[in-house]
């Protein structure tokens, strides 16, 4: 008897909010040969400042762990249920960084360990990640994202 | 009956340059598995500088839309005719900005918004978007794209 | 008689290291649809500064080469052998810059050659380009890539 990624949900403590929208004239995700790419998300609350300046390392990763959050938000939304998820692909963090800052990957493992407790083995995703010198809103991190799914 | 978008770009007032070369040993784009990848494109006329010093909001989003505009120049090139683009699945915007700039988002829906009136829901896409520390030959703007394409 | 992508290697002198670990929980790669996404690599040795300010930009096309021979490694444990490639689909290189750097697309020929080198014309890729503010373990660049496989 397997249990379905919702009932995981429930388990972690995880209440997806609902998705929110894009600001402008685009998708918040696109569905296309069985990839599922959804637009860059941030961390609930709309923080704003730098990693390394305004934020640690750990409040980094409890913003990559929300932004992961916004970004199943999407998913659900596009697919009804997170059980249509066959993988998480590909994350990429953006992270609003000092320019002395060398800690990225440890904030980005708030997203990528979300994803592993959410999908289990499904959840293990290809990623890669860097400072920018900026960030729409000041946010703190943006993740981007691409999921295979059952069509 | 339907427009072409052909005819459309024409409706627009939009005239496609000659796509671009590549700088270097690579190519402009790869068609696979259904997507065609088009390589990083800049504005035409090659401006130099930072947005939120040498450029305005304005002048970023006119930016983002030539840049687009050099995108579907590659596309028509890659396709024969912009007819064959079922979606426009994602567009990445890399803007060359100031440490303190947050408006990329008005930024990025000039090449956003200018889909949008190309192809209809079909240029409804994914996006993500974020300042870079530095971009090649000091662009305002680079736009990184995918489409899914008929075969 | 064709010569193997194994035996093409060896004639220029490359040999594959083990692929490195992944530093986190996220997988090296992910295999979705007939695509190979690699998580992003740096160069060997783990060299630590900034393009325009400790490195030079004949170092950092050395970098982006090394990083792209790690990249290799890691197609290699993915496919067992390189001959499975069909097509180098993407490169993206982000690039630990000075503000004022301008030669990025100069640094990524580092990788975008050594693509060409080892799968010829399959080695065609599209790619794109920029500098970010700062980047994990103050890594030079990290390559991230996408190649379209043999099933």
């Amino acid at each position: 008897m397997t249990i379905s990624i919702e009932q995981k949900l429930v388990e972690l403590g995880i209440e997806l909010p609902p998705a929110s929208n894009p600001a402008a004239k685009y998708a918040n995700y696109v569905i296309a040969n069985g990839f599922l790419y959804v637009s860059g998300k941030g961390p609930q609350g709309t923080p704003k400042g730098k990693l390394g300046q305004a934020f640690t390392t750990p409040e980094g990763y409890q913003f990559a762990r929300s932004a992961g959050i916004e970004v199943l938000a999407v998913v659900k939304d596009a697919l009804g249920t997170l059980d249509r998820v066959k993988q998480v692909v590909k994350i990429q963090g953006f992270i609003n960084a000092d320019p002395a800052f060398e800690e990225h990957a440890k904030v980005l493992d708030g997203c990528s360990e979300l994803m592993v407790e959410v999908f289990g083995d499904k959840g293990l995703h290809a990623r890669s990640v860097f400072g920018a010198m900026s960030v729409r809103a000041n946010l703190p991190i943006i993740i981007d994202s691409i999921f295979q799914i059952e069509e």
